[in-house]
Parts: C-alpha cells; sequence; structure tokens
C-alpha cells in the first residue's frame, strides 16, 4: 500500500487484544459489556466484538444507531440525553431494534410518554459528580420518581441507573482513578439499593475507559461501556489507563518541509485530520501528538507542537532532524483516538485494506 | 425547515456581502482577489464568488481542487508545501487545469523537474515571521537560486512569492494587524523588487484574512488570498477582522437538559460539530461560542463553556436560564468557522435548502 496522504494506521492484533482483554475482565467479575462505538465508528470494527461474543452495544447518536442497526445490532443504547426533537426517528428505531435511551427529566419522560409509537427501554442518567450531565446521584427521591414515571407508561421499560464518570479523565495515575472509583461506586450502588425493591430487574451501568481499564472489584455494578479502550490514545496513557503498546491507532503523515535553523518539520496532517485535542507534557509543553516508530516506541524528544488546518509542525532534536526526509512518512500517536478517527473516516490495516467508517464518502 | 439535529446555518446575504466588500476592495486596489476556499469547501458557494467575476481560487490539498476543478475552477493554487508523495495526482489535475503549487527547498523543485508530465505555475512559499514554514524572506539569494532552479524545467513557471501572514492571528486589533503588515509589507515588496529584474511577470500573493479585512493601502501587493473572511467567526471578530454582523454561519442546537443548580444547559452539539477551538474571552475565560439571537445579536452572559464528543455545556444567567426549555433550538456563533464547516458538511439556508460541501455522504 502505497501511503500518500495522513492516514490513520489500525493494528488489528492490538485492537483485538484490547477488546478479548476488556471481555474477559467482563465475564470475570459477571458484567456485562456494553461498549461504546463512537470511538471507532466501524461495521468492520464492530465485527471484531460480535467475534468476541459481545451482543449488546452503546452509541452516541440516533444517527449511528441507525448505521449499527443496519450490521445486525439489535440491542442499543444511546447514551445521550433524549432530544425530543429526533421523536420521529426515535420510532423508527424502536421499531426494528431494541432500543435504549437515557433521561433525566419529568419533561422528557411525558413528552416520550405522549409520542412513543415503539417500546424502548429506558435509563436514567445519573451525575456521578463529573457535573457534565445528569441528576445528581444525591436526589434519591427525584431519582425514584422519574423512573416510576417511566413505568407508568407502557411503551417504556425502566432499565436501570447509569452514569459516565468522566472526571476520572482528570485523574494522571491509576491510584487517582481509584479514588474516585473508591469514592462514587458505593454511592451508585446504594442508590441502586434503594430503588432495586421498586425495579428488582434494573441495573446499574457505568463505564468510562480508565476505570474500566483499571478498576479490579466490581461487586454490585452490572454494565460496563467503555469505549475508547478499543483503541487507547496518548491521553490514556497519560491518565494511566494503558501502556504505549497497546495504543491500536496511529497517524502517517508526509513530510513536506524541513526547517533546519528551529529543527521543525511540516508535515501534510493538521487540525482536519488530528483534531485539535491536545495534552500538557511534562518536557514538551502543549502537544497534539508523539512521534514513535511503527511499532509504537516513542522517538524521544519527538513531538507534535502544533496543527493548523492542513500543516503539523513537529519539533525534533537535531540528530533525528537529520534522518528524516521530505516525502518520507513519520508516525503519530494521536491524543484522542476517537476524534482523529470522527475525522478520517477511514483505517488503513497492516494488510493494506481500508476499514470503512460511518459517513465515509466511497 | 424542522432543525432536529446540530445544524449550521448560512446567511446567504451575509456571506455574499463579505464577498462582494472583499472583491470591491481587491478591484479598487487593482489586487487579483484568488480567495481561499477551503473555508466553505461547497460548489454552490464558489458559485457565489463567481458570480462576483472571481475566476482564480486557492485551495488547501490536491483533493479540494480535484471537488472545485470538477465545477469548472480552472485555475487554482493548492497553499500547501507540495507534498512530493501525491505526485500523481499533481500530474492528473495539471493534465486538466491551470495548477499552481507552493515549493520552498530545491530538493522538492528537482523532484518536480524530474516527475511533472505536464505544466504547472510555482509559487516560493515565503516565511514573513509566522514561523509556520516557508523560506525566511531575509534569504534572498536563496530564494532567487530556487526562482532559477525553477525555470530551469520546462513544465515549470515561476509565478511569484507567497506568504500568509498568520501572526496577525495573534492581533487583537485593527492597530495590532496593521503594525504587523505595516512591518512586513515592505520587505516582502523589496524581495519582489530584488527578484523582479529577473522574473519581470512575477507576483507577489499575500492573503489573511485579518490584513485583507483592515488594510487600506496594498501599493506593492499583486495578488490576495483570504479564505475565512466569507464567513468569519468569533476568533475575528475578536482579532478586528469584522463585526458579529458580518459573520455569515452559526449553529443551532437542539437543548436536551436542563441543570437549574448550576444554570447550565445541556446542547446537542459537540466538539464533532464545533471543533474545539477556543478562545480566550475576558469574562469569561475559555470558550467554544458565544450564545447569540436568529440576527447574531450577542445574548450577554450566554456562552458554551466545555465540549465533549457530542454534548455542548451551555452556560447563563438565571434570568436566561428560565427562557431557554428543553427541545427548543439555541444559536451559538462558532469560534472557527473553517473548522466547523469541515465537521459539518453541509448548511442549511434561509430557504430551508441544503447547501452540500465536499465529502458530504448523500
Amino acid at each position: 500500500m502505497n501511503i500518500t496522504q495522513p492516514t490513520l494506521l489500525i493494528d488489528t492484533q492490538r485492537c483485538q487484544q484490547n477488546i478479548a482483554r476488556m471481555y474477559q475482565k467482563a465475564k470475570e467479575n459477571k458484567l456485562e459489556l456494553r461498549p461504546h462505538f463512537k470511538t471507532h465508528q466501524s461495521h468492520e470494527v464492530g465485527k471484531w466484538y460480535r467475534a468476541q461474543g459481545v451482543q449488546k452495544i452503546t452509541v452516541s447518536s440516533l444517527e449511528m444507531a441507525a448505521y449499527f442497526a443496519q450490521d445486525q445490532w439489535e440491542d442499543i443504547t444511546v447514551a445521550f440525553p433524549v432530544n425530543i426533537l429526533e421523536i420521529a426517528t426515535i420510532n423508527q428505531l424502536a421499531s426494528k431494534i431494541q432500543l435504549n435511551v437515557l433521561v433525566e427529566s419529568m419533561e422528557v419522560v411525558h413528552y416520550l410518554k405522549e409520542h412513543l409509537t415503539h417500546p424502548i427501554g429506558v435509563f436514567i442518567k445519573i451525575d456521578g459528580g463529573t457535573k457534565r450531565t445528569g441528576i445528581p446521584l444525591a436526589q434519591k427521591n427525584e431519582i425514584l420518581q422519574l423512573a416510576q414515571q417511566i413505568e407508568t407508561s407502557s411503551k417504556m421499560t425502566f432499565c436501570g441507573i447509569l452514569t459516565h464518570l468522566g472526571h476520572t479523565y482528570q485523574a494522571r495515575s491509576k491510584e487517582q482513578i481509584l479514588a474516585i472509583t473508591t469514592e462514587i461506586h458505593p454511592l451508585l450502588i446504594a442508590l441502586k439499593h434503594f430503588l432495586l425493591p421498586y425495579f428488582p430487574k434494573m441495573m446499574l451501568s457505568v463505564g468510562d475507559t480508565p476505570s474500566c481499564s483499571v478498576l479490579e472489584d466490581w461487586e454490585g455494578i452490572d454494565e460496563i461501556r467503555p469505549g475508547n479502550f478499543v483503541f487507547y490514545d496518548l491521553m490514556q496513557t497519560q491518565i494511566g489507563s494503558c501502556g504505549l503498546h497497546q495504543i491500536g491507532v496511529k497517524m502517517a503523515c508526509p513530510i513536506v518541509s524541513k526547517h533546519p535553523d528551529r529543527q521543525e518539520l511540516i508535515i501534510y496532517g493538521g487540525g482536519v485530520h488530528f483534531s485539535k485535542d491536545r495534552i500538557e507534557h511534562p518536557e514538551y509543553g502543549t502537544i497534539y501528538g508523539l512521534v514513535c516508530t511503527k511499532n509504537n516506541d516513542l522517538i524521544e524528544g519527538a513531538y507534535l507542537k502544533a496543527l493548523s488546518q492542513e500543516h503539523g509542525k513537529v519539533s525534533l532534536s537535531i540528530s533525528l532532524f537529520n534522518k528524516y526526509e521530505i516525502g518520507d512518512l513519520i508516525y503519530i500517536l494521536p491524543i484522542h483516538s476517537c476524534m482523529t478517527a470522527n475525522l478520517m473516516k477511514q483505517y488503513l490495516d497492516e494488510n493494506a485494506n481500508w476499514i470503512a467508517m460511518m459517513n465515509k464518502v466511497n
């Protein structure tokens, strides 16, 4: 395969190992694994999970639910608060598959009760401290009332409570991740036990990649929904979720210019390829990626320093600088693989096959 | 038109006025206007320029050049350093249209000389102080030698020198923008006069939106290549390039959740819609957009505070908070319209017509 443009390389084996590891962990802990497919957005990658035994998935939009329903996924949770403006699409999907949605207010439950034409499952979104969205977990009575209201509809089944501990993304070590779950999981489990007498079949669903990657004790949790773990990325290594050799995607970018005076390479690869997600590196400051070998070994002192729309600027030590020529490809580990994949729309695997994603133009 | 999802609204009249104003300015100053089409990436929007009289355009990739060549644009400059790995595409395009490319090194000129099959125009990319890419403008002799080398090829015509004063994006007032052009333009013009005796037809091409928007004195410049000006955005208002009522695109996003305790709305609209470009606001800190009315009037105290993949978090004053309901649309001016458009892939105009962009899946 002749790579001539910015290309997202996928390491099939690493990704399949990441899936197998998470599947095994879920199995050992008697957890339902309902992986989030927004990370890869690809029928083909989805099949790797199915091969492992996964049958239920999570997505972030109704459009993505429809895309995966086309590939025989028949039990899909849309992990985003119901957008009542899309009721027609909800009804359409609910007529075909087991569709589960997230609610967090009485208004939306009332709206669904009036407008649903087919049965759906409903989770109540709980805010476990992230303060993005959801009902704060301390509001037990509001949550109970909402669940009871859900159950008054013949079209809705209350499936349980669901949270995304997004603040684990602020962690910078395994210990910091565990400090969050150690604090919040008991509160979530207490909430579940408060509700269980009313709804004996309800589940507790959690699922950020950091905690799913490092936590050992899953007592009391029923379902996990990690997504990023299939690829991981530099943000996850910084958080403490994974090692560099677990990262399953990287960018290959053509070098188009060399600037010896400041030891910088200009690459074809910018914000429209990587996204502008960034992290603070202890040594390099703000970075948009790290340069690596084909095998994901970091190349010391080489990082993606700046991005404009199509240009990337790679900073290098002088000895490294001389090893790269115009027309060479350079490999870069992305900061946030979900966002990079969303922009790239396809992967190139090690056998030189293209793997298409949702919304890829043929 | 029933908007149910995050949607990029385009104000046809404002955009056409932005085009007309820039075209008029170019005409009065005897400048060639070769607008950058990476901002809008749309055949339809391109036709608005053609209606005004524009015949030559700028793009940022060969793929984009091919897309616009399909719509009868026959003189296209790819304003990105030549990626020698794409020589096949260069030759293919050069067989059909007047293709102009950017070079900044002897290696690339030698490569082109050996591999070109059809004639192209070549600009030398000059670094006017931005330190992204290009040859520093003080290196007059290197530039002359490169131009002479270009002219030794029967397939290459040296068109002139080209720069993008990207550091105008650091400006925060009209005066600061002008301080940059006042310093750099005379140096560029001096470089042109140094080269002119050898290449009497050569041009000096410049073209960032900030300087093209505010500069009055264009003596000595031959061509301008602004792109963003067709839409403008909050970054440009902050720089001092435009007023709010010149901004030609805005997002409409459904409200999916309300958090009265912290006066925040959760909207359907995240990093995959807006991009994660951000600016520092004097009052609000880091922002990803500002809330406005349908007519672009800012709603005081309302801003896009955070973005995750699909969620946006809007912060509001208490009186405003009560005016918005779940299921309402909220209007948000983007930070960087080029990046937002690149993600959204289509526009909705005031007559409820969809305008497609490059790579829009039908």
